[in-house]
């Protein structure tokens, strides 16, 4: 089983979530400044849920890359990603539309959350199918971002229905965490080589 | 003539179909659980189709990667099965909308009907392309779950005017039943090597 | 120059037009049949254009794998065809949305008619790219069809005006012209090898 | 790290975004010629922003061609561009729905500014990746058109608030510019073999 067509089809559905996301800033009828204004918090949440569709796919591409083989498994465990990951419109135009009220930010907290725990899965999945010579998992290691995250997310969800401002900078300070440039999986591949 | 193209246009319409599907749950204007709850039924019907499209997926990757060559009948049988995939987002909004009642429920069921015909038609198409030799003829095999499948959909679209809910049942039962693993086409290719 | 993304481009393009026409078929609130009644032209219509930008797909398909070399000249002359193809949704819609009226009708008939010239224009621009050994300059031989459709096109839109369901006629008849598997390409391909 | 990844999804999100263009051309009720003029500003900002998308792809085309790795710091560069370039759809809608006003046409100005300065950004990424070798580079070479088009940008910014159309016919012209072929990349391909 090759795994470009794998590839092929994840790019194609991030590729749609990333941009029908931007369908959420509806035209406005005014042409003046006042017009735009109702629009700056769905554009701040466009700007946030665009900057983590952005790692996923960054994040997914490496992964895919060191992956070997691809099995039944994986094809779902990837499939069961793209889900969490085509509610992001949703959530996210929920999110903007209420100004980022109580509990649109902990639902969107939640995709977040979901979204993780999916790519977990389909790490795991693709280093069981790899065996022990797995390149991913020595990649991987420690992982300490990918156990962070879930428990800023949760973080992030209680303390929405308390501020929901800390909740985004939660999310803000969790995307920084991964705009870091991830060097594990390069330095795996030239520890290979 | 290469079969790389149809299993890129293929991945983009099948990609595309499942994201446009989340565009019926619209975004609602309150902040409340309260706002949500009318799109539980949406949301229940997205989950449904996202698992079908990603089981024609699934199976649409297994099956070409052993057909050997694409005619132009295969083509045709290709965008026929599309054609009727690209019903999905309808119907699925359709039915979300109206809460899984008779008519949009057996019209769901039509539609799976027939693209499960479809399906079948791209399967001999590429068969008969191949030639004696074709290892999808051999991976298919009996084909049971082929088989019961429409005669599933059948009964599910008679039944939703008796008890939409049992239409639903069948419709997840048959999802379910596809979702097990098929290893006939790995299989197959084992035996060959 | 390679020509692969080309095709990924073009691809990616035609899935979203052939799937973005679906969104036309506005979902119903009522869940009888009567709710579905008004969306029969439109349905009628989707299916028309649905054919039509799959044949469009066909023959690109073929057409891009005789050819050699895409030069700034092609990419552009494929984008002109692109621009044309994504005015479908557009008029398909307008088109079902007024029963096919003299109007609508006759404006599908145009967007059909550029399209065409656009596909004739790509053609020879390939043709001229590809020199003097040109495997598609042999392929399209007369190209009645190419020629043909043009002039039919011209008169689906002046009998528009005086009887819509002509021009509806005129439309189907040249979608079936096309539908007849044209095999001077493959033809072509296997006399020169 | 192979570039044919970051070609597909960039691939996949330029034919979104050029195709979803077209969804702010919406279907009119009526069915006579008093019932298309409405949208006629629409379509012009349509087609001025379906050639900037083309340009901006076939760019895109030419660059990655020459460029020979793609490092983590290439991946957010591209990622940048694809995010001005998702504003597209945005703001043409925007210019349409209001006959190109002052404001609507500086923004639009402003977005274009900023995907000019993405794209330089991302050339500057490539050619510091791909080191002293750089065919990129040597094809770059003055770059005058990359230089030139901010400016006019800026200028067409600041003419929209004392003459709007002076700032469309900036927009063309810049346009027109990047439409007559660019032969610098195959020029430096040619001169390296």
């Amino acid at each position: 089983m090759g795994k470009s067509r794998l590839e092929a089809f994840s790019d194609g559905v991030l590729a749609i979530i990333i941009t029908i996301m931007v369908l959420e800033l509806k035209v406005p009828h005014g042409a003046d400044a006042e017009a735009l204004k109702p629009l700056i918090p769905k554009f701040l949440s466009y700007v946030l849920s665009f900057v983590y569709v952005g790692i996923y796919w960054n994040n997914h591409h490496h992964m895919l890359h060191v992956a070997k083989h691809v099995s039944g498994a994986v094809l779902w465990a990837n499939l069961n990603l793209l889900f969490w990951l085509s509610l992001f419109p949703f959530v996210t135009g929920w999110m903007g539309e209420n100004h980022f009220e109580a509990l649109p930010s902990a639902v969107y907290g939640f995709v977040l959350l979901a979204a993780a725990v999916s790519y977990y899965a389909l790490q795991q999945s693709i280093i069981a199918t790899d065996g022990p010579s797995s390149v991913l998992r020595r990649a991987v290691g420690k992982d300490w971002k990918g156990k962070a995250s879930p428990l800023l997310y949760v973080a992030a969800m209680v303390s929405a229905f308390w501020s929901p401002w800390l909740a985004q900078a939660i999310y803000v300070l969790v995307a920084l965490i991964w705009l870091v440039p991830d060097r594990r999986i390069e330095r795996a591949i030239n520890t290979q080589t």
